[in-house]
């Protein structure tokens, strides 16, 4: 199973693909110029491997944006929300039919020149129900990652952080569920319709408003669930 | 200092009724009417003291909720949406500069017959905006509690759930947070400005969620932040 993480040059995409690669996926970061993510891709692979951990690592690899969407089952989008509709435009036709999209993108006003602990209407009601929109017909949306600090997943380490997961496909919710899990400490959770993606994309302004007021770098943890709502 | 908590017959009001006389704190619990205040207040001051509990309760009363907000230096709203404008426009006679008023009120779309999962739109951005608007001038708006389940707060022990507060007076903030941490196993955070409290009120239709399909009573935890964050 390849990965393909579109916009993986920066801190959020760069930090999954190398939790992943650690897990032993096969990643390839995707950017606008295949040097750029060439570059991104030789950095992650040189950086040592996590101390005491037994797994192998696998390489990752850079390709242009579109050309690493048509080699990847599971295409993850890591860009600021400014993009969002016009480079799901430009993916288009790299797009196809049962392929995951899977949506980590937070409409932060910060996107436009305002503020990262807030965020802007989206019409559609969320950044993840605008690219279901915006993808060709058969492509499967999740939205996920959205509150997995970048730092911690720079570092080595469990992160200390659950994923929320929406879909309204339940096949590719799981599929990404069981990728979140490949990252140490993540619990992953169902977190039911896309449309829930408007509550989740927001939780990451507030956590912003966390780490800008308290000096951190939060995330968020779910209590209060059977043990086995983490494994399903 | 007396807690006055208006809609403290319904199953939030009396928990946090139940949690805050327990660590000695003046509680009064309001409702429309006087008479099933009082015998809401009885119910609670019959519960036997939790088990290895060092600390003497204090007796619970009951009023007609404006006469309780009178007596009272913090006034707790407990009540569905669907009441709230117009509650706060009854109470405004009995409300008094100075006071903190705390608003726990979730827009959910369930209050005027729709999903218990979702929320409405209210034009201020969050209930507590909506009340910010309708109390008198002077007094102090604090949103908190939104996230905590009464289910937990009906058991003994500690809960498992942090209390996002947000306001834009520091000092309301401050006396708020202290009174959360009296509840055991709550930690308190500084959730920033009274426009938060829309991110804050919006993670309750998420919880509710987690809880119809996971069968469980969800809370949420910050994590991330310096240990000293909890305390201030």
């Amino acid at each position: 199973m390849t990965i393909a993480i579109v916009g993986g040059t920066g801190p959020e995409g760069s930090g999954l693909a190398l939790r992943w690669a650690r897990a032993g996926e096969t990643v390839v970061i995707g950017s606008r110029d295949r040097e750029r993510a060439c570059r991104a891709a030789e950095k992650l692979n040189a950086l040592p491997e996590e101390v005491g951990s037994s797994a192998r690592a696998a390489a990752i690899s850079g390709e242009e944006n579109q050309a690493a969407c048509q080699s990847a089952e599971i295409v993850v989008l890591t860009i600021p929300f400014s993009g969002h509709a016009e480079m799901l435009k430009s993916l288009k036709p790299a797009l196809r039919p049962g392929q995951v999209l899977v949506d980590t993108t937070v409409p932060l006003a910060a996107s436009i020149g305002g503020r990262s602990t807030r965020t802007l209407g989206v019409w559609q009601g969320s950044a993840a129900e605008q690219a279901a929109e915006l993808v060709p017909d058969g492509v499967r949306v999740v939205a996920a990652f959205h509150n997995l600090s970048a730092e911690w997943l720079r570092l080595d380490g469990p992160v200390d952080c659950d994923v929320i997961v929406c879909s309204d496909d339940q096949q590719a919710a799981q599929k990404v569920r069981a990728l979140a899990r490949k990252i140490p400490g993540v619990r992953a959770l169902d977190g039911g319709k896309l449309e829930n993606a408007r509550i989740v994309e927001q939780i990451t302004a507030l956590l912003i408003g966390f780490n800008i007021r308290l000096k951190g770098h939060s995330g968020i943890r779910i209590t209060g669930l059977p043990r086995e709502s983490y494994d399903i």
